[in-house]
């Protein structure tokens, strides 16, 4: 439920108002170089994505506390902590008894008999995308010379998200965005057929974020408005190189090595300040409720570097995996690895 | 690579031009009624959703050969075959050489090693979704009384989608789509959280199939644009009922007891009899490609019955999932089952 | 459930009496020469086993319907049916009403429902070993030069184990076995650490053969009564070589180069006919069961093959699962891949 | 790799001399009471089991860091961290450049491309097992009603195990043992086909613990010199009860309602302080090596309740794997739940 990967795989733990969140790596390869201060950078991205908002500041320095020795990977699997020093519990209090709207307070109190931690919505709090940047820096390193680079497009419709989400909470209100993801140098061939294509996997994992609600790839919906003529792109040499790029980078769900482009739609922040009916689910009487938490006005500020680890990972797993077959193929039976071709039969 | 699932475990093979395309399903329940004429329904609608195009024409008949006695489940693997009758080769024969703009006979040459079968784009056809389909009928009696309904919303910007397609098709070219799914009757606190949540499956699911750049849910990409005043879906009672729906019926990647609803964006179809620049992977030189088969203008016509099929799995795995840790935390530790009433903490 | 591998995996179907018996092999390395005649050998061998008793004969003959193009595997799924030709349901007609002892007769009943189909054994029967069998042969290309060998050591306690066995056959009874397996040429390091040592695969896969009870690895069950002196393997060099093998080549669950020695007991045959009691379970009385059927007098006799397939497939999955990570953590970051040799930290 | 489970699901990090060792429990059901003291019995027992030696002494107090809310599981993954308090590098300084003889040293080295952490054997060394144990006491207390027992059944081929041990000691050598696990109250049925049959599951669990040499069921390696008519366990009603219990308590690799009865053979401790052969990897030299550290003279005798632990994981997973196709089929399909009564066909 909370694992990720075939090779490269993530085990991710925590709560909001827990002591910590975090992940183990398992199948990272040995040897990759992994500092004390390789986590900063990307840690404080997602965190200075928080403009706009009176929201939670915390340290956030991911502690290795298995998997490395010497300042490197061991190939043992990865234990990454990050601690909650900033948990405020006291905003949340009636969380169990008054669902948020827009939130999974109370789904996951049904589903698990009342036993969820509510605190903060617990294991299904945002906190948690701080223990996948962790992974996604890990998994940087994995995909090199891949770079992974992603960017808000516009907030509640606006190219200026930061004015825009600034506005929102002055409001005490909140807005969505929609952000986007790219990776360059990708080699030809990653992913798999079928259920493991790569957008199959990349969608999986963005849809586990909060907030989430559509992904496209390439030209995306607007495809579902093109002519064959005008979506299809065109080959211009026998490298696969082409002159546009609709298809985001995927063909069959295998990357093709043009630009892998993808975008997701990220709702508004569900906690906001401004009065909402709800229920009192003791009472079973309506209510109205006004979060008074440290809340974004904006999640979709934050999104760049977690859809950053998103697609790292997702590339990382497949790096791993696809290397064997094609020699497994390859060397020990004669197959030929250079461009294909097969005329006579 | 090629299977899904944790408990209703799918494991799909086949290719265009082999002997037949099918999958092996594991973890059924047993003492499911399944009889001789249970997919007709199913594989007729997939098959009656290629209007406005000369396409394929097969009897599809799945046939079941292990895993079912007396008509009705074991338990057991369920191997369902369907023979590919009308395949026809001639008209693919230089794929392999001269690769379709907008497929994976490139790619899939590349990653393969050239050793792929290339006939039809082999193992990456849409007609592995006839396997889909016949999966997708099981899955649907096990999550009955769910019920689960596409049907396409748009084809080329057009209501009309057949008209759109017969349009498309008198010009050589193909014209996209976008489908909608929705099931209802769904029980509160299907899915699992982070990398298992609702989304993250279906939209694993969906991006399997050929030609899906896109895939939202509820209201999706227009989320994006809304305030969270305006996004959130207001409870009326402590059933978690709301007056709107534009979470699509999932919160916190377990669904609410809601409409699930979710759209994809379906591209034109690849081959097109129009002529497209291309290589000749042989001789490295530009060739212009008219693709001569029977193709569909407008493979989003076909969508509706495999995306039910798509939500029909991920349900069934989930049903399957759900029910043991409910009661495991209910009945023999004392938990609470019912409303979560947790005050003086 | 039917389902084992990370990268080359295997779902088992199929029913003693039904169409037929099979696997769906994915992950499989394209590229692989798999002619018509490559699954004679090793299915004859099996076949060859049920010496010493009236014995099912069939053709045997697997039939390859995809994943494989012009003679070669294409790294798409494999699909491998071997129709049961020689299917006799009559001697079976009770066995749902009258469980045969030490069989799973009853406990599959009980488990399904009453569903389960109870020709034979139904999917419980020996005769899946023979999709086993011919995955074996797919791994065993994967996996050269490694060679695998296996025979049987004992059958009944005695070292002819033909005559011990026709001699039970005699008396209406049957007869236990050890079945050793070997592979020789195995490259040092595949297997993973806890839970994927390679003795936990091999385990994993080996009790899945009806009939196993027991399974040790090099001196096994006599390490339990020698000194650490005596069962330590004294390295002779620095390349890991040592003169005795008392852990059966393999040290922490990885292979140290050495042969792989593994043993398993087989229990005698279940099905026999000399009389023994059982109960009818309509009536709930005691009653007195001959099998008439026609079965091996030692299972021990066919296992050779079916435990070199049940190694072939675990050292298939490390060799594809293995090289990567190797190379991920020595070329691109500098890691040595030769001997350690780490002094000064 | 250090991943087990299908919805109980295990991931284990850690090192000997790192900061912990530890587990991630996933899919355990919520409302489990696990209170502060909960693990302690087991891990004192685990402890305890170090008779006859200098061996190293932690606290060993498990910390419970997520997925525990007022004293009781929530439903999310439970991280489990172990602290290593008594961790001494000194007496293993050489162990990267002199491999120990019987360890996983070398291949380790060799595997990870000389980054492993070698300082106490680093991630294969038994300190691990803590984290199993603990996991252990979550999963006995989702089995209950079943109870699990292990007990030293030999040491040195001798039944008094205690002064076995402190006699190899005194001479600076180690001894093997034999250790038997019962379980007793198990409902029928639990466990699944083929490759995740109950002794497959066992087994491979049994397996990734280091020193397991071998494993048998029920009669074990006895059964290969039984005939039929003395190893098949005669059905006494229609419950399934049995006179004899050869089995094991599985049939077919389902449970049958008797007793769980395995053992395992255990190696005697590699690491003596007796002087033995090895090689300097980076002189290639021979070179004499005493292991100084502190070590258990026989392993076996911590086994019992690390083997409990690996039997209740197994049977938590089962327990909540099972229930839902039992009623899958049964309820909305009209299954029979009951003994299965089919006249007629």
């Amino acid at each position: 439920m909370n694992g990720f990967g075939r090779i490269f795989r993530l085990s991710i733990f925590g709560e909001s108002h827990g002591p910590c969140v975090g992940v183990v790596v398992d199948g990272c390869p040995a040897g990759i170089i992994l500092g004390d201060d390789a986590f900063e950078a990307d840690m404080r991205r997602r965190q200075g994505g928080a403009r706009g908002a009176t929201a939670r500041r915390e340290a956030d320095v991911p502690i290795v506390e298995s998997g490395v020795h010497c300042g490197r990977t061991t190939g043992a699997p990865i234990l990454i902590r990050i601690a909650n020093t900033d948990a405020d519990s006291a905003s949340y209090a009636d969380v169990a008894r008054v669902p948020r709207p827009g939130h999974a307070d109370l789904v996951a109190a049904r589903k698990f008999g009342g036993w969820n931690d509510p605190r903060g919505g617990g294991h299904f709090s945002g906190r948690l995308t701080a223990a996948l940047v962790a992974a996604g820096v890990i998994a940087k390193h994995i995909v090199e010379p891949v770079r992974v680079r992603a960017r808000v497009l516009e907030a509640g419709g606006r190219a200026d998200a930061s004015a825009a989400a600034r506005e929102a909470a002055r409001d005490g209100d909140s807005i969505g965005a929609i952000v986007e993801c790219r990776a360059s140098g990708v080699p030809l061939g990653l992913g798999e057929p079928f259920f493991d294509s790569l957008e199959s996997q990349v969608s999986r994992l963005a849809f586990s974020l909060g907030g989430v609600r559509g992904i496209e790839f390439g030209s995306g919906f607007a495809c579902a408005r093109m002519r064959g003529t005008e979506c299809n792109d065109l080959y211009l040499d026998a490298e696969g190189r082409t002159a546009t790029n609709h298809a985001g980078g995927v063909n069959g769900g295998l990357t093709n090595g043009n630009e892998i482009v993808f975008r997701v739609a990220v709702k508004p922040t569900s906690s906001i300040a401004a009065r909402q009916r709800t229920v009192d689910l003791e009472t079973g009487r309506r209510v109205s409720l006004s979060v008074a938490g440290r809340h974004d006005a904006c999640i979709g500020l934050r999104m760049p570097v977690i859809l950053e680890a998103v697609l790292a990972v997702v590339l990382a797993d497949f790096t791993l995996l696809d290397a064997p077959r094609a020699r497994g193929g390859g060397a020990p039976h004669g197959a030929r690895r250079s461009a294909p071709r097969r005329t006579g039969r």
